[in-house]
This record gives C-alpha cells, sequence and structure tokens, in this order.
C-alpha cells in the first residue's frame, strides 16, 4: 500500500499572524518582549560567531524589499521584509514581514513565521536592550516621536526593560497620538500628548525616534537635544531616510548594530565613511564602554539588523511546545528514497 | 462587534509540496514544463529589465543554503534552497526549496510555494530550452550521466521540448539508474541502461551530466565528448563543485545564465575570468549567435539562476485559479489602521 500522507520529516511549524498573536497575549506582550530582550542579548555576546552581511534591498520608487540572513553554525535565519511608506495611505502595513529558521547540518527549515508583528516586538526589544547600556541611569521619561506602528511596543519595552514611568508622545498626525495614548491608557505609563516635537523631549531622558517617511526628514534638530540625554533613532533605515540633523551626530557618541549595514542606512550616512562608531556588541561583551559620564550624548543609530530577526525566530521557536499556537506545513518534499523525486510526483497520480 | 478573521488583504495563497503534486499530475509533468518553458524564455527575452544579483550563498561543511531574489519591476520573487550533498545518506532531500512572489508596489506577497518539485521542472525546463538554441538539429539520443532526483524530468522535458526519443542512463550507483529507467518505461523513450558513462555517451546527440558530489568531480574527459555535441552540464553548481575536465571547456563554445554567478560556481571556474562565454538570453533575442556549426561542441553551463524560479512562481501563480489547489494562509498582519498593530495585537486577548 502506498501511503502518500506527508511524514513527520516533510512538515514544517507555521506560526501565522493569529497564531502569533496568541502567543503575544498568552505570555504578554511585555513579558514576551523581555524574553526576546534576552535572546537578542544572547546573541550579541557571541557576535563574531555570526555569518553577516549587509541586507539584501531591491528598491523600488514606492519603497524596498529586503531579505535579511544570517547564520551562527547551528542555525540558519532569514526574514523578508517590505518598507513602503506609501502604504499606509492606501490601507496596507508599511512594513510587513515574515522569517525562516532551518537547520544549518542538512538545510531544512524548521520553523516559518509571520513577522509582522514579530518584528514590532524584536525592534522594540533591541531599543531597549541598547537604553540598558547607553541611558542615563535612572531615567524615567521618554519622548516618542513618531506614534506609528512601533510606538506603543517601543513604551512598554522601555517601560519593562528599562523601567521608564512617563512617555510624552507626538506626531505630525494627532490622530496616531490619539491612537498610541488610548492603546497605552491602561498600561501604568503617565501618557503626555505633545502638540510639537520640541514640547515632546521637554524633560525626557530618552528620546525615541521612529517616524517612517522615505527621505531626510529632521525630526530633532540641534538645539532640542540636551546634555546627558539617550537617542534611540530607529526610523531612519534606508539611503536616504534619516531623522536627525547632522549636527547631533557630532555631538553624540554613536553605536550601531552592524557597521557596514549602517554606513548604508542609517543616520550616520550623514557623515564621513570613516567618522567613528561603536557597534554595540562590543559594549555588551565589555570590550569597549557604553555610557561614560553623565553629560554626555549617546546615540543609538538603530536599522534593524538579521541576528536581531534570528534570535527572535529562536524565541518564538522554544515556545512552540509552551503554546501551541501554529499548525505544521507541508513544505518539504520527503519521498522514500530521496533521489526518487519523480517516482513521488508520479505515484501521487490518482492517490490525491 | 470586533471582527477578528483575518481579512481576505491579509491571506497569501500557499501551494504544499502535496498540492504542488496534485498540479503536476492535472497538467501533466510534460506538458507542465512546455509551459514552464515557455514563461522562463519570455522573461529571458527581456533579461536586461531584471534586477540581479549572484545568489546570496551560506556555506558551511555540510552544504549550503542560498537565498535568490530578482524582480521585474512589477513582481519580485525569491527563492530559498539549500543544497547537501551528504543529505541523501541520511534520508533527506539533497535540494528543498521553497519561493516567494510579491507585488514590488506594496511589497506584498502574492505566493508562498514550495519548490523542491518546481525546482526539478523549472531546471529541467531551462535546460530544454537551452538545448533548443545550441543543440545539433535533430538530435533524437541524450545521455544522462546521474540518475538522481532531477535525471527523469530532464529526460522528459527534452522528449517534450527537444524532441529527444533516445536516453542512455549511467550511474556510479546502479541503483539509482534502476530507479529512473523504472520511472521512465512508459514516458514512449528508448531507455537504456549502461554499465560506463563511456558508454553512455556514445552515440548520443546531446549530453546531460547531473552528479552531485560537493568536489571537483570529473564526469566527463575530453576524449568522450565528440564534435558536434551539445553539453547540458547542471551539476556543477557550486564553488569547488565541478563535472568537466577542462580540456573539455578550451574545445566548447560555453553559454551561461548569468555570468557574474556562473564564474563563481559554474564550469567555467576552472577557467580565467576573462575566458569569453555568451549569455544565453543574448542568443534568445537574437543579438549573438548560438550554434553556428554542425562539428561546434556546445555547453551550457548551467546552475540555475534566480529568473527562472521567478518564472515558474509566475507560471504557479497563473495556475491557482486554473488548478484550485492551493490554501490560503494569515500571513500578514491586516489592522484596520495600519498604524495600529499594537490595538490589532490586543483587541485580539480572549477573543481569538
Amino acid at each position: 500500500m502506498i501511503n502518500l500522507n506527508p511524514s513527520a520529516m516533510a512538515m514544517v511549524p507555521f506560526v501565522s499572524v493569529q497564531d502569533m498573536m496568541k502567543i503575544v497575549n498568552s505570555i504578554g506582550p511585555r513579558q514576551m518582549m523581555r524574553e526576546i530582550c534576552a535572546y537578542i542579548e544572547a546573541d550579541f555576546a557571541r557576535w563574531p560567531l555570526f555569518d553577516k552581511t549587509p541586507r539584501i534591498a531591491t528598491h523600488s520608487e514606492e519603497g524596498v524589499i529586503e531579505l535579511m540572513p544570517t547564520s551562527d553554525g547551528e542555525y540558519y535565519g532569514f526574514k523578508y521584509v517590505n518598507g513602503h511608506p506609501s502604504n499606509m495611505a492606501r490601507g496596507f502595513q508599511t512594513v510587513t514581514a515574515f522569517g525562516v529558521l532551518a537547520r544549518v547540518s542538512n538545510g531544512y527549515p524548521v520553523l516559518f513565521s509571520e513577522m509582522t508583528v514579530l518584528t514590532a516586538l524584536r525592534t522594540a526589544a533591541t531599543s531597549a536592550m541598547a537604553a540598558k547600556y547607553l541611558g542615563p541611569k535612572g531615567a524615567r521619561t521618554m519622548a516618542l516621536i513618531g506614534n506609528g506602528a512601533q510606538c506603543e511596543f517601543q513604551a512598554l519595552a522601555f517601560q519593562e526593560i528599562v523601567g521608564i514611568t512617563a512617555v510624552r508622545l507626538y506626531d505630525v498626525d494627532a490622530q496616531a497620538t490619539h491612537k498610541a495614548a488610548k492603546n497605552l491608557e491602561n498600561s501604568g505609563l503617565d501618557v503626555m500628548i505633545c502638540n510639537t516635537a520640541e514640547a515632546a523631549v521637554t524633560g525626557a531622558d530618552i528620546i525615541t525616534t521612529c517616524t517612517a517617511d522615505k527621505q531626510n526628514a529632521t525630526v530633532l534638530t540641534d538645539n532640542m537635544v540636551g546634555s546627558g540625554v539617550h537617542i534611540n533613532a530607529i526610523g531612519g533605515d534606508c539611503p536616504g531616510k534619516t531623522e536627525l540633523h547632522r549636527d547631533i551626530l557630532l555631538r553624540s557618541d554613536i553605536f550601531v548594530e552592524y557597521q557596514p549595514q549602517t554606513r548604508i542606512e542609517g543616520e550616520i550616512q550623514a557623515l564621513d565613511p570613516d567618522y567613528p562608531v561603536t557597534e554595540l556588541w562590543q559594549v555588551i561583551t565589555g570590550q569597549l564602554p557604553g555610557r561614560s559620564s553623565d553629560r554626555q550624548i549617546t546615540l543609538f543609530d538603530s536599522v534593524g539588523f538579521a541576528t536581531e530577526d534570528f534570535s527572535a525566530l529562536r524565541y518564538v521557536r522554544d515556545q512552540l511546545e509552551r503554546t501551541g499556537h501554529h499548525i505544521d506545513l507541508d513544505l518539504l518534499a520527503d519521498p522514500d528514497d530521496p533521489r526518487d523525486l519523480f517516482g513521488m510526483v508520479n505515484r501521487a497520480k490518482g492517490v490525491l
């Protein structure tokens, strides 16, 4: 008798958007970001062993589609992600994403997952991790400039991981600010709605910029940034897409994820290619100092790097049994004899 | 009332291995390869407009994992594919693959598909397309050296597209040859089992090499290749993985898919980096000659290129309605307000 049901070897666990939302809500978004942060930090601590490359970007007039692969030698991961600022006006997400984790030894995928929601979590977890090392001691107030899809995740990650108690919101679109304030109303954070970016940064220990325009914008000007502040700049992540005035960069100590990629995509596009920056893993491993004085301005010029997605995928994979929220997809051909792919197809005729 | 069912916008059609086998068997493998060949040929004919890059390979001791992206400006496609020669002995496929087609204008995927079976079809379709332009007139007999997963697809594609009537099979593993011969017994092809590669090539108009060792092997030596033959070399597709003796290359006119990738991965690794070769699309568009004499040895040094996968994904997408063999996956987050990703997750609490 021919058994044509796919074998276990052919199946890959798939986490849909609905399943990811179930995972987030069963663990809790703050707890989940804390746990993802630990995975990201563990992978930054073993940074040199990762196979790293700037992401492979395909640009068009409307936006960009990117592939972000990396590997620690045991597992291989990649994310597909788009960035289309014009999508929002058309009712689409600016950023959508999905990703795969695979075993290096045989090349077989072990997880296929939505990553639109997961990217929001890992981005906020990475920002908070950086701020643990770079932010001023006892930081309590964060300005959030740009109140789009990433905003609330940032607020909750900084509350959970850094100890922020108050956020000051500003967006060029007041509706976005209203949306964010409403979503955060039961978070335990003090939420202040501000009418200008200047008002938002007043008294803030940490300034997070997460706007989405695909252009060189000036979300922050030099006079808005006082000494001792930590800037978490996550919106500038494309060639020609930056958020900060160049003068701020010159007054800051700059920390990046992976220099070859950030030179192309980050705020430091505005600087000479040999302008000194520190890679975050060097701080996390203790090789180089993070914040060294109370008056120093620290800038995390974040563009998002493949290892962060790898860490997030590792984390989700480790939750599959704990949460049970996934289905199995018949993604891999698994003939009885690996050389007999044609026979497998042929024998399925009339049986399937 | 909150509607938390994913909207149509969130869904991506998924073709599993079982669905792909249903598609192949409903259309018929030969007919399907003929139709895929037409898509591949149409895309080679508009070659200059594609965004092209050598594939992004992550090598390990056991094998390689690759991403192969490309775009025609309207659609973007990529394939994930592994190559692990040691897999076969462990009961895994040497090559497994899946791929995605997405709309460039908004970055949203429109198809997610298994590509282990599909790659076998597109590889054979590409080989047959090249042989239409490069093979000797009236070719009837093909030697097939290497009788693994790709072998029968090659035989049937050449029967359907080139008009081959006889195949001569050889593999270092006699069981592989037996398997291929059995699978082809009702194909209408004359099938000859040969005990040596020398015997297989005797009288052959076309020689196809599709072996899988990850090393520089010599499947063909110079004295085995007579004048007028077309060589379809598809097994050499990794740095350090070739199949032909260098002297054969020097006697042949060499045709490749995409020169920057083939220089890294193809048989021409063995030659100087400026050794002249012709890109196949130049022949297909009539810019350069293909075969120009009866005595000429033509060599298609095939490594597989991203546009071929793109063409195959375009084809599968166009069959979704015709065959109905797919399911919809909830892969894309689709909040009512694109900026309200957090609210979407939060409102799902207790509802899902």
